[in-house]
């Protein structure tokens, strides 16, 4: 199976681990909050990249889905408004829907709108570094934007930012969360795309009216996260060669990127439009003519092709929800890649030529 | 500090790590139901503890806490109706309280009051091997008396086992899920008593009605568990000294069962009574002279001496909940076990004779 379904990191990316020299008090009960010296480490990355917060505001999580859901139980109730772009993130929408939300949606370029909805969202959840599924950067402007608005209508601002790292151009990426200068707040990260996802490890900081809650949260979803995990994550961060592994792991995928992009080009131009995406790990392809990408994907597979229909990605279906296409370009080999998107394009064309006109 | 608070394994429990290379699949995204050779494993071993089901019955979890998380989400709203022992587990009263429910006594001896309840339960939460807080093992007729309310009744069965493999005197162990020809129910077991907890691995098996949904919750909650710790204990599960491994654990905290059984008898007896358990980790106390042990606890602290008061295990308080205590006796030495009992003593003896007669 050629696969552009998931968001799987490139094997090749996994750094090398030995398990040979592992303390053995790491193999008792640990903190809810983690390991004293992983969250310094994080506080120390987040204060870099702009956040300030104090460490105790630092909490290590059993990956950042776990993040989901500990803010999914402490901000939505049945009925609770919650704010996101549309499309956004598939397993967000599946959290926030299992605990009662109602959905919102929110507009990048006018989040004041937010603040004249009937009902104002009590939380708002944006991706806005190479968002999942659309790959889009929010500009400074709208990073501002944003902040102030959920601070001017004490919204609470769930930044949910696990691509930061995997960034091929130039884009602003301060947090969403350094702006707020007042209100509640939560900012998470992931190891997972970086350093190796089998070991679900993520992190959060958040204001410190949220801390105590958060952390109870935590400590009742499965007492603390894995503490092996953590120390070998930590030993990666404090590897002379970090920052070096990080650069050719966005070369790499840069690379992956630009191949992608040129045979997408080559294949798939008659049929769908596409931005290249200046970080991550999707394309977002809108379909020039409308197509039952359900069925798509049945006749994909059955030829050894696997994507994401985009219609699960739009909290309310627009009109033209059948109409995207999800594609990862971090997995599949450039091999793959050009035998996968050829079979792509001829199901398309296929799918397109047996329309009534 | 001395603590007879936590349920800490003795460090000298944990096994030896001693695997040099981590395969790098392993670093993947893995799957929600957890490692299949993993889950074939428990499956063996649940079907040698008398526990029949199919192998996709079994869900590997991030610790057994996980576990009670998604068996309330699953199961526990807004005034749902739970039915537990009084005391009960601390940790699982803390998360169905958290998702709203109500709680009903159990009485293992009378299990068919339940049926006479105002309001049936929907579901019954219980930890019959070796319980915690109270260390007391369910008799083979309570049992099937239990399985047959929960069938008769249609009550979600919920049986916590993390102790069964700590096991000093002859005692029935066969899971009362086993009994349940018929209805819903859901065991669930840990490797943190017997391996490590710092791994944060656990693992449950439910009735095929469930299965869907609980799968369903642990993709939400986390994805999957870590895949290294899946690795590590199966290594472990399938080592040859494994069997014996469990009884060299069993014959260690025999020994310190019974060590602390005869320290507490020369030093407490004039201020308690208690059962010795038949397995677990913990001994409960009954004081026969009133005590506010929350103000216990302080003075205690002030001398190096932690424990945990009984109350928070009640769900409704009885009349005399302030008269229990739980030790844990197996982190501490032997020496600090003499120590800090002694300690525990004198300040009982202290804030019995301060009370006005």
């Amino acid at each position: 199976m050629i696969s552009f379904a998931g968001g799987l990191p490139a094997p090749a990316s996994f750094p090398d681990l030995s398990t040979a020299a592992v303390p053995r008090e790491l193999l008792q009960y640990g903190a809810s909050e983690g390991e004293p010296e992983l969250r310094l480490r994080i506080w120390r990355e987040l204060a870099d990249a702009g956040l300030v917060c104090a460490p105790e505001q630092v909490l290590v999580l059993s990956g950042s889905q776990q993040g989901i859901d500990l803010v999914a139980k402490m901000c939505v109730d049945q009925g609770t408004a919650v704010a996101l772009e549309s499309p956004g993130y598939l397993a967000a929408l599946q959290v926030f829907r299992f605990f009662g939300a109602r959905f919102i949606t929110l507009d990048p370029d006018r989040p004041q709108q937010l603040l004249q909805a009937p009902e104002r969202p009590a939380l708002c959840y944006v991706v806005p570094t190479f968002q999942n599924p659309t790959g889009r950067c929010h500009t400074a402007a709208q990073r501002e934007r944003l902040a102030h608005t959920c601070m001017t209508g004490g919204i609470t601002l769930f930044e949910d930012d696990p691509y930061r790292d995997l960034v091929y151009e130039p884009c602003d990426l301060q947090p969403v969360c350094s702006h707020m200068t007042s209100g509640s707040w939560i900012y998470q990260g992931s190891f997972s795309k970086t350093f190796a996802p089998g070991l679900r490890l993520g992190f959060l900081a958040c204001s410190p009216d949220l801390l105590p809650y958060v952390t109870r949260l935590k400590q009742a979803a499965d007492l603390h996260s894995n503490r092996l995990s953590q120390h070998l994550v930590l030993q990666q961060l404090q590897h002379p060669h970090h920052a070096q592994r990080l650069m050719n792991l966005r070369a790499h995928y840069k690379a992956r990127r630009d191949h992608f992009a040129a045979t997408l080009h080559h294949a798939l131009t008659p049929y769908a439009e596409w931005h290249i995406p200046p970080g991550g790990l999707f394309f977002w392809l809108r379909l020039k003519t409308p197509v039952d990408t359900q069925a798509l994907l049945q006749r994909a597979i059955a030829q050894g092709v696997a994507f994401m229909p985009g219609e699960p990605f739009f909290h309310q279906p627009p009109q033209d929800r059948r109409n995207y296409l999800r594609l990862n370009f971090s997995h599949a080999s450039e091999e793959e890649t050009e035998v996968g998107l050829r079979i792509l394009a001829d199901l398309l064309d296929a799918c397109i030529s047996e329309q009534p006109r």
